[in-house]
């Protein structure tokens, strides 16, 4: 079932946390990328542009993370539907930090299963996104 | 915006690993209890109902792993659709005991963070899975 296709980006394949709360993704990597894009953009539509999605999936996402935690990770400043600011509150950098912390010892942890485990792996451009 | 109703099964935040192949999860928590359930119910169908998925979800699960390895993870013997029994191939068990080995590891590699990070979580009840 292998195509011989050249992907145009060929993407790796990669060991990836996420946290649930309950049936909630409190944070993952789309999540966390897209608090570093709010931060550095400093605004969600900005964000959900860097980001490749829509302005509602990003507002959605935002959402989601903003009641998974005990207080929100973003919050926004006046300007009406997509026209306001937005940053990362005290609590969204340490949570933004702390994720980013737990990923990279996480990955450590696993570097050596998952170079034998990757073996196993089809080439990347196999694979379709599941419906 | 928490709510104060009693979760009937609470379910503890937690972190899980998946694995990525390209833009498909090639094995995750969900797909690992599917392996399993189908090695210990020995079809898919059954498996499906054990997980509370529908059998076309499982299905479309199963074709997701069997195009993201390199040989399938799972093999259906005759008996048309819905009827057929259906097992772990010999990689299907490799894999499935690969990925609780690393998902064992790096749990253990964030236990500690993760213990500091529960803190910044809301209950489970505030949440709800995102549309």
């Amino acid at each position: 079932m292998k195509r011989k296709a050249t992907p145009r980006v060929p993407a790796p394949a990669r060991p990836r946390l996420r946290v649930l709360l309950g049936e909630s993704i409190a944070i993952g990597p789309g999540k966390a990328a897209l608090l570093e894009a709010i931060a550095g953009h400093g605004s969600i539509s900005a964000a959900a542009r860097a980001n490749g999605m829509s302005y509602r999936r990003a507002w959605n996402l935002v959402d989601t993370m903003n009641r998974c935690f005990v207080t929100p990770l973003v919050e926004s400043s006046a300007g009406g539907a997509h026209g306001g600011g937005a940053s990362l509150t005290e609590l969204g950098q340490a949570v933004l930090a702390a994720y980013r912390d737990m990923e990279i010892k996480a990955t450590r942890a696993v570097a050596r299963e998952f170079e034998a485990f990757e073996r196993f792996l089809a080439e990347p451009e196999a694979s379709t996104p599941e419906a």
